[in-house]
């Protein structure tokens, strides 16, 4: 066995400590393993006295995570400090440059980051890992570069952000709205207290931008990401959904098309017998569409201190090994630039929810104007929103699929179109005209559907 | 950039043919990612003419794969030619004592001879892949041995076979026979001829061995594991299952108890709503329980040319790359010897289909008799299979959970029995005792539900 491999964490929250604890319960196994012995013998925190859930009583304490990344007592640095700069981004380059191994879940980081950090990485030839900074404990990072070496992929979309997936699963779940299932996430430490982080869908970007760096070799471009959040998602569109077969979940989806890679972030409709939608709560999915494997998901924790350590600790135990990949797969010199695909190209069906105030002969101007712009029709509905059929007993009410008189003084029912697929800025402009007619009286709702 | 990586192939059929056509297609990532050039000299086949779905043509040909894998023209070694024993064995143990690494997805050779293969791997200080051996594209040999390496593993279970999870998925999608089902796999030749190894269980037990090793640090076991086929599942059982919200599924289920650990194939109940639930057709899946990461689940395809070789190429690169594993992610010599936990001491909720020809009293009687072994049942219900109520129409019809009498001279009827968690030898008790009261007319069928 060669010497030991010394680690320094930088970050001792919720997961540095599971990190520590990890190491320690499978230091036997790990040895086995790696070849090394592996031993956390520094860290750094802000606040040297607080009681920690891990035994970190031989270990040196840094005050500064920088001092720490530098210092010649660690042979590996593990950034658990998060945010895109400050602290965090200065320790990791201060690692690198100093010819040490890192280990972050810094997705903030890397989204802003990545390319210089990995650029700094290879030049002093040693590793940048980051497992954990997509979906926790999936180990996808890996599965995109190395288990599918051989294949060159088309598409990945994930549910990355448990807070979301959490909400959503609620909603349909127990049928409450979203201001009632944000409110308990928060109340249950799932979601914070300025939610919009998670919510507006921007933590599915950061991660986002990191799996289609990965998955197609370019660079990471987390401003080239069409992001729509999930506060629009109304407990009507959870039970249509449901009534057609489908769940909704917030997804991050990277694709390659004729007109470059596009990125986006929105609630999408999901087949409710895909892998994908069995993701349920806080558990992420992602799902790999590539040419030789076809489809492949996996499902799993994405966040939790001990999910997320096994991550950090993965990646330690290859680089104790002295697995040494480009950080990206690609060496990053040679990631192509991304070529942003407008999302008013964005090809695929849509759900489209439509308040309409006057129902007779809605239905005929609906499909007259989709027509218009050549889209197709799967399926044209009248659905009731809950609010008019007193509170949902368990099973959603069967949506009517005859067009039915309006009752006179009666409130504007929502009709739901399904269509084939079709381009975003067809679906835009129809809708357009519709509101422009009269025909609706709001702004319709929009989610896009994502086939198999 | 390091020296060319020289292939050889032993076996170029589907998978083989795909292998080169893969590296070949993706040679210039392949050759970015891993630093490498990695090139397809030389192949080993039964016939040097045949046609193949790859080009071929300045490739070396070797009668003799033994005579290939001991040739100072290639650098590694893959094997392709199935079977335990003859060529495959030989050719593998030569390639390693000549120092070369050895990419295999021969699952039955490892089952059989894994442990002195690895040991003989690690003298030569070579890699031994076999990423390719289990669940085809799907990354599970990685998964286990790197990316949990902070892991302790409580249980792994998957659907490991294509053939049986096709005509499972086809009787409850279509409502056939098993053997109609199998019938229709033959002829689109998703099974044999002799479908025994597949239908049987064995192909999937020759798959768990393989990661029961992995998953636990113990010995390959095959001739420990307890071997249910699929050849006893009736349609009766698949539309019970749907009423009660599970799915029938081939499982191979290695699990540690107090007792050792469990390695068992058989048909298994599991919740609708589970990932591993959502493998139909010829998918594959696999569910990780472990320490840290909780669940863990990988669903993509189990067989197929281009999603084998897929596994096959990711082995590849990494051997490109330098990476070394011991095969079995441990050192070989280190893996503790498995010590079998006997199935009548398995704990878990069981599913019982009995024959009952008199109805009256009769749940009675069955409920007693379960209540003397200390079972406790979750539901008890009558089930009229398929057969009497005509061709079913698609739903099937819904369970009737109130007993009912039965008419004079009626066929006998099918009871449903779900048990809470007991012991296997209990329910085998009970079962017994109930055959010799008379009360069921044929032995029961016993399928075990898998908890998530």
């Amino acid at each position: 066995m060669s010497e030991i491999l010394r680690v320094g964490v930088a970050g001792v929250g919720t997961v540095g400590a599971a990190v520590a604890r990890l190491l320690k319960r499978q230091a036997k196994a790990l040895a086995s393993r790696t070849g090394r012995k592996i031993v956390v013998t520094a860290i750094s925190a802000r606040d040297a006295g607080k009681k920690r859930d891990a035994d970190l009583s031989d270990v040196e304490f840094f005050a500064d995570p920088v001092a720490l990344a530098s210092s010649n007592k660690i042979d590996l640095f593990v950034e658990l400090i998060g945010g895109a700069e400050g602290a965090a981004r200065k320790s990791v380059e201060v690692a690198l440059a100093a010819g040490k191994p890192v280990v972050t879940a810094n997705k903030a980081l890397l989204a802003a980051h990545g390319l210089e950090l990995a650029a700094l990485a290879e030049k002093k030839h040693v590793a940048l890992a980051f497992e954990a900074s997509v979906a926790g404990g999936i180990p996808i990072v890996k599965t995109l570069r190395e288990g599918l070496a051989g294949n060159s992929i088309d598409r990945v979309y994930g549910v990355l952000n448990g807070t979301c997936n959490y909400i959503l699963s609620r909603m349909e779940l127990e049928r409450l709205s979203f201001e009632e299932c944000l409110k308990e996430a928060q109340r249950l430490g799932y979601a914070e207290a300025d939610p919009t982080f998670d919510i507006g869908g921007f933590d599915t970007a950061h991660k986002l931008a990191i799996l289609t760096s990965l998955a197609f070799g370019v660079t990471i471009a987390s401003e080239a990401i069409d992001i729509e959040g999930i506060e629009r998602v109304t407990l009507a569109d959870i039970e249509a959904a449901e009534e057609l077969g489908f769940r909704i979940k917030l997804l991050g989806v990277a694709q390659r098309t004729a007109d470059g890679v596009e990125q986006r972030v929105h609630p999408t409709m999901v087949r409710k017998t895909t892998s994908i939608a069995q993701a349920m709560g806080v558990l992420n999915a992602v799902t790999i569409d590539a040419d030789a494997v076809r489809e492949l998901t996996l499902v799993g924790p994405g966040a939790g201190g001990e999910a997320t350590a096994s991550a950090v600790v993965a990646d330690i135990a290859d680089i104790a090994k002295g697995v040494r990949s480009a950080p990206f797969g690609l060496p990053t010199a040679t990631l192509e630039k991304l070529k942003r695909a407008p999302l008013r190209q964005h090809e695929g069906g849509y759900y489209i929810r439509l308040s309409v105030p006057d129902v007779p002969g809605a239905f005929a101007k609906i499909a007259t104007r989709m027509a218009e712009r050549g889209i197709s029709l799967e399926s044209i509905m009248q659905h009731s929103p809950p609010d008019q059929d007193g509170p949902p007993l368990g099973r959603p009410k069967a949506a009517r699929r005859v067009e039915k008189k309006a009752k006179p003084g009666a409130a504007a029912v929502g009709v739901i179109l399904i269509t084939h697929a079709t381009s975003e800025h067809l679906v835009r402009e129809a809708l357009d005209d519709i509101l422009a007619d009269g025909t609706i009286d709001a702004p319709a709702q929009v989610i896009r559907i994502e086939r198999e």
